[in-house]
């Protein structure tokens, strides 16, 4: 099933895709939905992140490739974290498919891609187990970490290099069947393939993650875990288009908007 | 004026606290309010955190002398923050006046209070001015950001050196007229004072704060900005009563319950 959210009249409305209609319903995925007799074509309908999440959570490095070659970049040898520890994002960064990536006029050229999977929590949990960890679970989205690396090198914390507004894209929609092993992550800038690698090659997975929060820190509906990225990643410019897709999920696709250009 | 959030029939309300009185109010101080007939003894009433936030920022190091003695404990030299680069929290720690700082069975000795003040944004905007930073703040409340500092300085990130269920008391109430100039904040442990500092004598303030981030990020109605503490703090023990006092606002009361002492 393909969650869908949108505008209806002012008000913010969920829906369940089915084929090229969305059906509109009642309440919501979280805390319970009726169908409604109402459906709106998908290609017509502007498309909202799918959820405003109570805790916007982010793991942050969790891919070797990328902690190898971010390291390198900077001259130092990798660093590889030791254990599942979880960071933090701001809401204000998020916005939805189709909606432009805008930079600030005073942003450096190294403002960059990085195309993951973002787990979306479904039920109020604690101390998860290996049991019960998957059902907590409503399902999956993309999302783009835009960064800025010269702030993100630069100042204390991570807030104007990753959390500028824009900054975290998030969509198109939450899929709640997802063959997790079979999900391969592709990121274009323009159409042109920049990276694709295994979204299930991560240092900890998703279960680990969760497992390891929830002992500490009770999960809400609503919160989203975004998982991390791979590889290399390069400079956007102004009028770039970025699609990252993910297999089974779909295609988050964003252009770059650059203030003052 | 002094908002309170509390229960009345398992829905959350707002209400305006009069003397010893509660009024109960129809809608919230952030979208418009009405005032209703129905009130109830301020006393006799289990105050919630006065708001759950959209997100949850905070300063970090924003007093000289606390990051001072954080790095003489560590031996190392003091490095005072350049710029105001906010962080951020979990709104899942966030628990109300009164309530238990519940402290998981392994957590070392080094568990600590934090006394600060809470701005509470009561307006969407970007691009604040000194002119216009103080128009958006609704009023200020009480954090008492409890921090585990094993885990704080060995974790990658302070997932749970300071975002643990219920490491985040606030309250009691948000205070719409303070005079900040007058505010003092002291902490209390057992009633006996342990520390006492003039709340603004920060390095960075509110407004420089608050103007720095909107360049970049939009402030919404329910975002907390939690200003950061000073001086040297201590340990707290099971069954310790921690008090957070600012003059002009009122009392952040929670006892500490450590599991399985």
């Amino acid at each position: 099933m393909r969650w869908v959210r949108y505008g209806v009249g002012g008000k913010e409305t969920f829906g369940i895709v089915e084929g090229d209609q969305i059906v509109d319903v009642q309440g919501d995925p979280f805390d319970g939905y009726q169908r409604t007799a109402t459906s709106r074509a998908l290609a017509n309908t502007k498309l909202l992140a799918p959820v405003m999440p109570r805790t916007f959570y982010a793991a942050g490095l969790n891919y070797a490739d990328h902690v190898i070659a971010a390291a390198n970049k900077r001259g130092e040898l990798p660093n590889l974290p030791e254990a599942a520890d979880v960071g933090y994002r701001a809401v204000n960064s998020i916005t939805g498919h189709d909606d432009p990536i805008i930079v600030p006029a005073d942003a450096t050229e190294q403002l960059q891609y990085e195309g993951e999977i973002v787990v979306v929590i479904g039920e109020e949990v604690k101390n998860l187990t290996e049991e019960t960890v998957w059902d907590c679970i409503l399902g999956y989205t993309i999302g783009n970490d835009v960064s800025e690396r010269t702030w993100q090198r630069g100042d204390r914390t991570m807030w104007r290099g990753k959390n500028t507004d824009t900054f975290a894209p998030m969509g198109p929609w939450i899929e709640t069947d997802l063959d997790l092993e079979a999900a391969m992550t592709t990121v274009y800038i323009n159409g042109k393939e920049k990276i694709t690698f295994k979204t299930t090659s991560m240092i900890f997975g998703i279960a680990e993650f969760l497992i390891r929060m929830s002992q500490y820190c009770t999960l809400y509906p609503r919160d989203v875990v975004w998982m991390g990225t791979e590889g290399v990643t390069d400079n956007m410019v102004n009028g770039d288009i970025c699609e990252v897709e993910i297999k089974g999920i779909g295609v988050l696709r964003n252009p770059v908007v650059w203030e003052g250009r």
